[in-house]
């Protein structure tokens, strides 16, 4: 399969770059860097961060003779997309080109501005380019269960049913979410969903929920292959920050009350749900929802489950608790639906004690270059 | 009051500007022209078209002793909007400052970039202005009834609460444009609420139907204090568009099966609209919803009273069906509710046929400056 990676130097990109060069698959990826920048400019930088992608692809290449085509470029620039969906006739786009952070979409005016800009318009740009120049291509866009926020009713994958007053009807489910990244994520399905009724374009959109871990089957290979791992509040998830707090021998801290729950990930099954999702194509006017996790935790949970497992390996964890510094209810019901995945095909790797016991351990080898000013928040949503 | 306009040239912006100030508000309009020139561009002048803000300011200060202060400026540059707001400390900002046309928004690439990004940017551009500079400003938003669509389900004012599995909750009425124009206005929507809810802002966001009619009570002043009015495929609502054809003794062309039902109003109810909701701001934290229209029709059912009417006048008017040039459903369930502007103390004025008589006559003055190349639909929604 032709596929693109729009997006290929992050967190997700990469290691699903390498995933399906490694499996044969004709792949290019497209990044701008704009993490990095951001990283940099914030004083975020990732604890592992890998080199730039000319020189992963060429450590990939040693390693397994295949290529992964690389391209610098920033996609809010049409002809940069256009060119290149034009050279590579994608039959699968894979859409991660977005500003990541919720804490940084929250930061200011100019951190807002860029988040809406930056990711509703490659959103469109991507649309367009298919739209134009290969309309049967499958477009596979990663939003967030962070779109539906924490509703009182049970979370289905992407569709409610609505009876009222003895009608029904069948809406996108409605969506609430608790910072600007995560509402541009809204926007993004909005746009979709509109431009698949319109032009018969082809759409799985993922909502994935907080992704943990530091390596995948290919990253294995070789060190120089690791994805950038981030453990500052910025751009870090809250399962890799505890981890590093753990290792630092900093306190885990909670946000208010920790009764926050979410549906977690491994990295390694975020690969998988994009395999099948791509393997799978829907039919042209279609869009298919599919909530990304595979299990869910209150914060609480996650901070007691590393500080039992670290306490084991002799780090001395402590849990402490701090005002949240985000606005979002600190106990609240919650029960997504999450088979759709499963009934493709998906193995979830699951947030065993063995398998926060392997990161913790990986994370030793970087113990000395944590940097512990990074980690307590620093962006307030009050503003 | 001290009053902000946004789009203060416009059909609505215009004759909102006259009504506050002619009632001894403090009233200051900014507008950068864009519509004129898409009007200019796409060949869709108006039919009367004002004179630019400077004259038709000064004309109104003769005739009133009012001055209203007028600005030339892109509100997509924050630091337009951020010096007025700053200048003009406004206690209400109505914002009318978006590209207002299904039709443009669907004609390719550019059209439909620009009015996702100056509909958007605009829309937080007043945001933030609003919670830097005047955290207790009232935001007046116009958004548009054809963000819900056509449901199955009766159309509430802009909260729907739902009942799923035997659990509640209440969300944003569920929302499904058919164009890119009005998905815009469901992103603006979900824009303001998320900052509503971070920053306390207040906000009403009025869902309004297809405005027509010609003038108000303060053009009736001056014949150079009309607003602009459309009849072309681009700018022209329905009802101004079968006016015009009935005048220029083309027939109506109804899109389609013609049961397509909207909720329409007068374009004097929208300055009543607009002023009752200006009169009672919502508390610090509120996004009030109001559905603004008065009646409801089928489109057939419009272009029958128009040809009735000009039938009556000796115009000899002919209804046609033609292919729909649009996507959406020509025969469906429409309910909507639209109590909460009345509770506010709105006085209707109906589409009566002595209406319609007014209007075809104030019409027919202008009958030799017709262009009837500019009436039939020069867009199709398949691209």
């Amino acid at each position: 399969m032709r596929i693109m990676i729009l997006g290929g130097d992050g967190y997700l990109g990469w290691p699903t770059a390498m995933h399906f060069a490694r499996r044969g698959h004709d792949v290019a990826v497209i990044d701008n860097y704009l993490r990095r920048r951001i990283a940099r400019e914030t004083d975020s930088q990732a604890l592992i961060e890998a080199n730039d992608l000319p020189q992963r692809c060429s450590v990939f290449y040693q390693l397994t003779g295949r290529e992964i085509t690389h391209i610098e470029g920033d996609l809010n620039d049409p002809s940069v997309l256009y060119e290149a969906v034009r050279a590579h006739q994608p039959e699968s786009i894979i859409h991660y080109a977005e500003q990541p952070s919720a804490p940084y979409s929250m930061r200011g005016f100019d951190e807002a501005r860029l988040t809406l800009n930056n990711n509703l318009n490659v959103t469109f740009n991507v649309i367009w380019a298919v739209k134009d120049l290969v309309p049967d291509c499958h477009i596979i866009k990663l939003g967030t269960m962070g779109e539906y926020g924490t509703p009182n009713i049970d979370i289905e994958e992407g569709w409610l049913e609505v009876e009222h007053k003895g009608r029904r009807d069948t809406f996108l489910y409605p969506r609430q979410a608790g910072s600007l990244y995560h509402t541009t994520k809204i926007l993004d399905t909005d746009l979709l969903w509109f431009y698949v009724r319109t032009y018969g374009l082809r759409v799985t959109d993922l909502m994935q929920g907080p992704v943990y871990g530091l390596s995948t089957e290919e990253s294995e290979m070789d060190e120089r292959l690791l994805p950038n791992f981030h453990y500052d509040d910025i751009f870090g998830t809250v399962v890799n920050r505890f981890l590093v707090q753990a290792v630092a021998g900093i306190p885990l801290t909670i946000y208010g009350k920790g009764g926050q729950t979410r549906g977690y990930l491994n990295l390694r099954d975020t690969l998988q749900c994009v395999d099948l999702a791509a393997r799978s194509p829907v039919e042209r006017g279609d869009l298919r929802i599919l909530n990304q996790l595979t299990e869910t935790f209150t914060v609480k949970e996650l901070a007691d489950q590393v500080a039992r497992v670290g306490n084991r390996l002799g780090l001395e964890v402590e849990v402490q608790t701090i005002p949240n510094p985000r606005q979002e209810a600190e106990e609240h019901y919650y029960n997504p639906k999450y088979s759709g995945l499963l009934d493709l095909g998906l193995q979830p790797h699951y947030l065993t004690d063995a398998v926060v016991e392997d990161m913790l351990t990986r994370i030793l080898r970087y113990r000395a270059c944590i940097d512990t000013n990074r980690i307590m928040p620093r962006v307030k949503w009050s503003g």
